[in-house]
């Protein structure tokens, strides 16, 4: 079995931690009060990830309940998950994994745990399929000769489990000599282009240039990038799409240019009770992120910034949705 | 007289150093070579500033040629100024300098310098005037209520020599209360946003707020701005812009959402003879750019970086170009 970002073991979590990359440090979380920290600095980070964390911050909450009397072990619990759920808003998986494993912590924390892994299984198997069917769709809209595609962020194996989802297309496509070349977006502020994707791609062995943020629309204009593939923190129902913010300006490049722009994101991302993007709320962070590099401030003392840390693509702009069961293609008029 | 970018002093130019910025340091250059150093490390940047450093620059190169043997003065001041002008190939305002006090120089140093001073002078009075006319235009497009105008990179004072293009336009809007807020993208990888247009906007009392490259399009598209206004490396004929890399996007979203997008720049910005944008090199920059920031590398060892400095702007998503003498509507039709 491959290394997992997020483990159980010796009843804790031993999670990657995602701001120390490319240095690879693993780091333990043994409360919930050290969850919601880690979540909230995004030591763990990625809306599969996310959802799997959860569903353990909730076992933890369960284990650390149980001597607590009978009549108030519940309501602890749930303070407890609700605080988790509440660390950041925008990925909806990190809300779904808690209410998943809260439903089987009423029956202990035995029976939290194994539906924490439970979750943490199906994540795995999801991108692992929903990356064969991505690669697929890749082929069926691009052709057979080997791609140059685009991404943004970290929708890697750290940012999932074991596997990941836009990565986990890319891989599976490598695996076939399907891909020429990656072009990663550095993304600001936290740079996990930069610190996380290349460092995946590197170690999977494939060709990548990493970009600022700024160059990834003219890029594609210019003709240098056959298709965008990107994860997803939330899915509205009308296929809008919340990601990383600097995701919708390569959207609108892919389409002024006529290629695709493939979403690639677990069933558990897409939330058809959100009607559309303008409900999603999108974190602001921050804005020391933005204004503080390698511990020197870039602007001067007196300048403030602003750090929202999402941004919509409307569904128009986006050629299809892959996920570990269908081919959703919001541009065409689809729902989920 | 407000403080100069580039001035002449004692026969050598004394610039301020841009890469060092919010830092105010000037420096001090007395040959060709050093010229053609600082432009090629943006020491000395912005298309304005870049015209008025290669006609120094000649002016420089004819003073030392004066000790030659006639026979070869003009062709070793040739020779030098050919080198200035290919120091960086984007901006057309650099060869443009150069070329002008290159025909003044074949009447010796002194003339050279005169027709330098000259430039210098012009451009001072075109980005003044240019940024009245483009305070006017934007009323015209948004109303009059203050606006929230959204930059990239540093169209300001630093950028020409005393006065700004795109920065011009706000503060001239500023002085008469028209500005609610100015968005200002970061601008990697040099970040000229944070280090010198937040310098300049904190200066003038300007309300601003820093952000990523990434957020700009999304804060267009949630509808914080009202116009985008910046500056330009080259207008081709048809109306094509380039403009450092990060500019096409908020050209995208700006057309997609409906707010005006305004180029600001002086009539030697503006190049007839490049029909298109296509027929612009976009220069491409050392790759430690991206991957170095304050010393550290952000990827892993083995990634390689693309770092084209500029992107091109089509011509249908620009509302308007404007000069010291006009305003073009390239998205109208309107050619140079």
């Amino acid at each position: 079995m491959a290394v997992r970002t997020v483990a159980w073991a010796d009843g804790r979590l031993d999670v990657v931690d995602q701001t120390a990359l490319p240095e690879l440090r693993r780091t333990t979380l043994s409360t919930v009060d050290e969850v919601v920290d880690a979540v909230r600095q995004m030591v763990v980070r990625g809306a599969p990830a996310l959802g799997v964390v959860g569903g353990y911050a909730v076992a933890l909450a369960a284990q650390a309940a149980a001597d607590r009397p009978e009549g108030c072990r519940l309501a602890t619990v749930r303070a407890d998950a609700e605080r988790v759920a509440a660390a950041r808003p925008t990925a909806v998986n990190l809300r779904r994994g808690v209410d998943r494993v809260l439903v089987a912590a009423s029956a202990g924390p035995a029976a939290a745990l194994a539906a924490a892994h439970a979750l943490a299984e199906e994540n795995v198997a999801a991108c692992r399929e929903l990356s064969v069917r991505g690669a697929r769709l890749l082929r069926e809209l691009c052709g057979p000769a080997p791609l140059r595609l685009h991404t943004h962020c970290n929708a890697g194996a750290l940012a999932c489990v074991e596997w990941g989802s836009a990565l986990g297309v890319v891989r599976e496509l490598h695996a076939a000599g399907g891909v020429a070349m990656v072009v990663v977006d550095e993304t600001r502020p936290l740079l996990q282009g930069a610190r996380i994707t290349a460092t995946e791609l590197a170690g999977l062995g494939v060709d990548h240039r990493v970009v600022v943020d700024g160059a990834g629309a003219g890029l594609i204009a210019r003709g240098f990038v056959d298709a965008v593939v990107v994860g997803a923190d939330r899915v509205a129902a009308n296929g809008d799409v919340a990601n990383k913010v600097g995701t919708y300006p390569l959207a609108l490049a892919a389409a002024r240019t006529g290629i695709p722009f493939v979403v690639a994101a677990p069933e558990s991302t897409l939330d058809r009770s959100t009607p559309d993007g303008s409900a999603i709320e999108v974190e602001e962070r921050d804005g020391d992120e933005v204004l503080v590099l390698g511990g020197r401030r870039t602007a001067p003392t007196g300048t403030a910034a602003w750090n929202p840390a999402f941004d919509l693509t409307p569904a128009d702009l986006v050629t299809a949705v892959v996920t570990e069961r269908r081919v959703i293609r919001p541009s065409a008029g689809e729902r989920l």
